[in-house]
């Protein structure tokens, strides 16, 4: 086939993940392939090739032998400044034909999980196919089945941990929606001071105003690469990177991304993504906080039980011991929501401040005791006994910033600069709170891209306030976003609800 | 409100339907309100606002001072160059609650369906929203409940027209699926001509090698605004023009371009398409085809009555009186498949030249008969008399060259300049037409954005080949495009399956 050569040039436009291409329309390779906007073209520069969406350039922006290339594209295709490439139609991209048929009723087959998974971490789904990727396993529930196909498929296409034969490596993780349960950098801190191994990968939050990454960010380098968390891990017993950056699951970071931006999680996409990256960091036992609660991401027990169902038999078929914690959904945990106000808060509590929130510390050391066992750093029945000796002993928190100093060194989390506190419009008690709004309300004030920015919980339900008390302060970096909150918080008075006292 | 202004500026980049905005990372207005790479922002310029997707700038494409703006955020903006604007970040598209209510089993409601129609056609739904929406939609088989919100949701953000109390206003429409079935042209002609009015608009291709309006875009002009259809409608009882450029379903042609690029068509959005455009055009009796075929859109009888139903009720529900003819979906019908080899054939026909394609005359016949009599332009039964009457006599010619003069003047239909002849691998019976494959094979010759691009098919169903002789002839506009195509056809032998003779 006849060559056509365009030069490369870095554009400098940040189009996310999805990688574009840019090319005049009236440049000979558009002329003689007849490509279209938005259409999807192969690109290959030497031996390596991408897929990119196509954007067309009409004016003078690119010169007719040049294509600009977004941050993506460049980055996935290693590209250089001025090397040669050709462009091709991209090929029908053949797994897309799965997702259809899921629609249509048809399970996914190993096969199918297989090459849908392969095509998503190569970067060969657009954005619009990602989303009918994620919405297609969210409108109908995956059978145990095809979470395992799916899961088995993430793994294969990621990087696989081995820490040696016959050693056990612990880890925990929570299916997420209850805002200001930062309880894993204490668990951590607590079950590594004994001696357990336990190589903590987290992700960003997914629509969450913080993960576990965002919160530990704010506190040390999570950004750690394969080799440097192996000797984090190796020295200290355990380490609280970003999943990402390990390159544990990629399919996952790309999949997350579309759901984000859905606001939708699927229940087979989370325990698929929940244990891919498990087996992938190498785990064999892991404990897994479910929070139930009416405003919490599981709202009743009997979904827990299935959701729970679902993680121990994926775990199981995947090797991985699993066991879950049904815990208390309804209301935030910690006082801080958002990166680094969460990290305040653990700071705290692994610090034995008696300001501390005690129910951020009751809950990590249930989960710290439920791991000594399963890691049999302590008799069954004994493990909360060891976690509260590790914690009050200060062994925790010395663990905790060996942790952080090995992954970098410790870092003061930042302040916001713009803080609004909330005031009670009546006296009374507080009877609901509500998580999602609460979730949305800090994520509009900027967490977690804006680290510092999100909420400080001044009341818990069953709280008798006064008119006037402060219910909660907002904090932001941009004064934008504070007013963009502030406006939220005005319109959803479902927030929290604040119940007359009857004389 | 603190306001943040950036002067906005037109870059030339045509990102197809869905806004973009490009702003360095690091102006003031990105800093202040805290923006992020592929978050939503709202745009206001004077009283105007829309909501774009933000790709970040990193270099010196853009100063400080200046925001850029895609093609599509330009005409929809209604921008001037150096104007200013304000910008902040996108309200919640709250109507995207009701399409996550529909993944977890929730019906659309009549309030769920009009706010999602309108956000979709006020452009408020990113592409990955929209691919959420059009997902789920195929996901589950909407009611016929919800496929009446729906539709009367999209028939109430378009434009509607009048054409005067208790007249009859017939049209047609073809499900799709069948190659080459380009029917409709030659009824507009037949039915016009007995005095009846069929204002047609038709769409572009969803998944095929050619619309309607693709066809009629090579013989004449098709964006006529809503004023001149109108004309062009009193004067000749009939058009021919493109839905899109009348406005008469602006979601419609949003809610495509996204099922295009998944390939995917759900029942409920194929009725609500349909019907939404049949009231807004003021029809009051439609006559819908529905090709049946093993490799047509529509499989079986089955699914081919239950569709009936679907789009027979709903035009009830909307005050239309909707026929369905179930025709035979097994090979494709003209001998062209692509915008200009089907604009031959329907010349070929109206114009009664022997050679032209008895299969595609028949069966505009076959429709028309049903028209003239369902809009009482005869007795019941006198249809297809008068419809091959009106063809015989050369009326029917008459009326659509008078119909193309008044849209604009009639052109000559382009031809392609790069062809090749596929040949009989070997001697036997033509036993299988794969429809599917066929549209696939003329999409990546280039139809239908090539116009001139498609296929000419030379064999039938039954017919006795030699070997070496013509089964079908390529028609690329570009080389690559060519080259293309046949890589394809030599990859997929299930395009036509001759069957050896037995002795």
């Amino acid at each position: 086939m006849e060559k056509h050569f365009l030069t490369l040039t870095r554009l400098g436009i940040d189009t996310h993940q999805e990688p574009v291409v840019y090319m005049r329309e009236d440049c000979h390779v558009c002329r003689s392939e007849g490509f279209n906007a938005q259409g999807r073209v192969q690109i290959c520069a030497g031996d390596r090739s991408i897929i990119a969406t196509l954007d067309i350039v009409k004016g003078d922006l690119l010169s007719h032998q040049k294509a600009g290339l977004s941050e993506a594209a460049w980055l996935l295709l290693k590209a250089a400044e001025g090397e040669k490439a050709t462009f091709r139609h991209a090929p029908a991209v053949d797994s897309m034909s799965y997702v259809r048929g899921k629609l249509y009723g048809k399970a996914f087959t190993e096969r199918g999980a297989n090459d849908i998974i392969r095509d998503i971490s190569a970067g060969r789904y657009s954005d619009i196919q990602l989303s009918a990727y994620v919405t297609a396993c969210a409108a109908s529930n995956l059978s145990l089945d095809e979470t395992i196909h799916i899961t088995r498929a993430m793994v294969d296409v990621g990087r696989h941990i081995k820490w040696g034969p016959g050693r056990i490596i612990v880890d925990k993780h929570c299916v997420g929606g209850l805002p200001g349960n930062r309880t894993t950098p204490i668990v951590v801190a607590i079950v590594a001071a004994n001696g357990l191994t336990m190589p903590k990968t987290s992700s960003r939050a997914i629509t969450s105003p913080a993960g576990t990454a965002d919160t530990m960010e704010t506190l040390t380098e999570v950004n750690l690469d394969f080799d440097r968390m192996r000797d984090v891990v190796d020295q200290h017993g355990g380490c609280l990177a970003w999943g990402g950056s390990v390159s544990l699951s990629p399919s996952d970071d790309i999949i997350i991304r579309v759901e984000r931006a859905l606001d939708l999680d699927s229940e087979g996409q989370l325990v698929a993504s929940v244990i891919s990256k498990k087996v992938a960091a190498g785990s064999t036992h892991v404990l897994i906080d479910i929070p139930v609660g009416p405003t919490a991401k599981v709202r009743s027990a009997e979904l827990a039980e299935r959701l729970a169902m679902q993680l121990t038999s994926t775990g199981a078929a995947l090797g991985l011991t699993v066991r879950t914690m049904l815990t208390d959904g309804s209301q935030p945990v910690g006082v801080g929501i958002g990166p680094a106000l969460e990290a305040r808060d653990l700071l705290a509590v692994l610090q034995n401040q008696p300001e501390s929130s005690q129910e951020l510390r009751r809950r990590a050391l249930a989960l710290a005791a439920v791991l000594l066992e399963m890691g049999e750093a302590c008799e069954v029945g004994g493990g909360m006994a060891l976690a509260v000796r590790t914690l009050a002993s200060g062994l925790a928190w010395q663990k905790f910033q060996a942790i952080c100093d090995a992954q970098g060194g410790m870092k003061i989390p930042p302040v916001a600069a713009h803080t609004r506190t909330l005031l009670a419009p009546r006296r009374g008690v507080v009877a609901m709170l509500n998580n999602r709004v609460i979730s949305r309300l800090a994520s509009l004030a900027g967490a977690p891209n804006a680290p510092a920015a999100g909420i400080s919980m001044h009341v818990r339900l069953g709280d008798v306030v006064d008119l006037g008390q402060p219910l909660m302060t907002l904090h932001a970096e941009a004064i934008g976003e504070l007013e963009y909150a502030l406006d939220f918080y005005h319109s959803h008075p479902q927030i929290l609800h604040i119940e007359e006292e009857v004389a």
